[in-house]
């Protein structure tokens, strides 16, 4: 018997990821990656995902039996804003593709038809379907990283606003006379609580002095620290990088209580890099939670790290291809 | 042919308003009022509605030839938070009946099967079913009042978190160091935006000397000024109070903002007193919602008052147990 498979393809800030996704879930059979390079514009970033494309399709019908026509569709996963009905990238600080039509550009290169959702909804969905929610009748999920983006499932369907642009909550204002944002905005929770916010942060507290081994870390030069290097000093036992977290985490704690105040979800949860370092950021971010939501939405949420941190992004555009079609 | 009814309650904190609603929907054929007296008493509200709604039957037996047997069950919105599934009030700061089972009581004093939702809920859904958001697929109601609330509605249904409690949107922090708010939390979008958030920043200028015509329409007891005052005062053409307005509608926006970012909604609908301002809420209010959210979501949303001022909740009440019934 043969089985139904999909492509899956992950467009991040950092590296565009393609994988064989089986249709009806389950780990994917074969995953490429290559650095984005925004730079080069995204002709070029299309023409490496259909490469990609061709070496996963290959991969999985020669090691997994497949036949190229058992491909049924690519799941685009990007960074919003996006007009998902015209398959169009918006106006994005993340990513300066504005105005192009990545769906179709994508599909004609792979020959296939295809569905695009942001970057966050997608890892969202992955989650939902293969990771850490499933069985959750409500789920938000946040990811933390160079952005902070969100989605939300209920009754197994994606919240789709109007335009596609919903769930933005790394774009919610949590201090409204606070920080400008990338997006133009001020004192979004992005501008707090993302990667670079948290390296920001630390950098200040080490330029003005405060004893770390983050300095040593980066060979002395404070403008290589980056929120991974907060979390290796903290696994290395260094008091400012724990500090600096637990502050991060009780500013994310802020944007996850109005989360649950707005979506009252079953379970949130969270995908990044930021996740590793564990009860560090779990702990405060809980405690600081439930001192701010509503006591009974708190109790029916459970906040947890992702299940799947390398492909939650690639499995979820898979399965939102799956959810478009049987909808 | 005879049609079928129901009976539609809206508690809140101030009015209990009991209607007979017809259960296709349209204008309610009878309506009772009385004041609500939360220190006397959930029970004793319960009565009152009770009577309220045997009131409503009868007007509606003897002028439209209803039939008791007609009406087949009572919605009920109510201040939140609630568990709705087992149709009992939460910890609210707003009415203070924590742990009272008002559904079955209501059920029980009535005689009919009865739902129960959050007050901004049936407000939000009054406006989608009869009022200003017919036709729309994804609606945000925002009630403004004693408390700041609202309700989301996509596809036609109320978004329903995991407990009951989802889309509380005036307890969205705005300003994570900021002021005290009655839920506990500080810097809720309610600490700065309700009616009597309003009011206290009327009398903080008015204590300290600004000119207004606000101490005269008060008899010179700054504690009677109420938002009410505020917009009277605009009417007459005091400067004073449209800044006040100004200002407030401007974090008013901040909120609303947040919410286009959220749920990237077809319509916003603002129920409340509020709305009577007019263009002093609305023009300040579009205008800064347009330098802080996303710009294809604020091109998406249009941002309207209520339609039905005196009975979006009652009827609305009724028409989530219709929701309820066929979902």
């Amino acid at each position: 018997m043969s089985h139904r498979w999909l492509i899956g393809v992950d467009i991040g800030g950092t590296n565009l990821v393609v994988a064989a996704v089986p249709y009806t879930g389950g780990e994917p059979a074969a995953v490429r990656s290559r650095p984005t390079s925004p730079g080069r514009g995204a002709d070029a970033a299309v023409a490496d995902i259909a490469e990609m494309a061709e070496e996963v399709v290959a991969e999985t019908v020669e090691r997994h039996g497949a036949r190229r026509e058992d491909f049924r569709g690519v799941g685009i996963g990007c960074p919003g804003p996006l007009d998902r009905r015209k398959g169009v990238i918006g106006t994005s600080p993340n990513l300066q593709w504005d105005g192009y039509p990545i769906r179709d550009r994508i599909s004609a290169a792979v020959g296939l038809p295809a569905s695009l959702d942001n970057d966050a909804n997608c890892a969202t969905y992955g989650e939902w379907w293969q990771g850490a929610g499933r069985g959750t009748a409500s789920l938000v999920g946040v990811t933390l990283g160079t952005g902070i983006g969100g989605g939300y499932i209920e009754a197994g369907r994606l919240l789709r606003g109007t335009s596609g642009s919903g769930c933005e909550i790394g774009h919610m204002t949590i201090d409204f006379d606070g920080r400008m944002c990338g997006c133009g905005n001020r004192g979004c929770l992005e501008a707090y609580a993302s990667g670079p916010a948290i390296a920001a942060r630390a950098r200040e507290g080490l330029e003005a002095g405060r004893t770390s081994v983050m300095p040593e870390m980066v060979g002395g030069d404070l403008s290589l620290v980056t929120a991974a290097t907060v979390y290796e000093a903290i696994q290395a036992g260094d008091a400012y990088a724990s500090e600096v977290l637990t502050e991060s985490a009780r500013i994310l704690a802020v944007g996850l209580a109005n989360v649950i105040n707005v979506f009252n979800p079953e379970m949130i949860v969270i995908v990044g890099g930021v996740t590793r370092a564990g009860r560090y950021l779990f702990a405060p971010l809980r405690e600081e939670v439930g001192r701010r939501a509503f006591g009974s939405a708190v109790e029916a949420c459970t906040i947890v790290p992702g299940a799947l941190p390398a492909t939650a992004g690639v499995i979820g555009a898979a399965g939102v291809f799956v959810m478009e079609r049987h909808r």
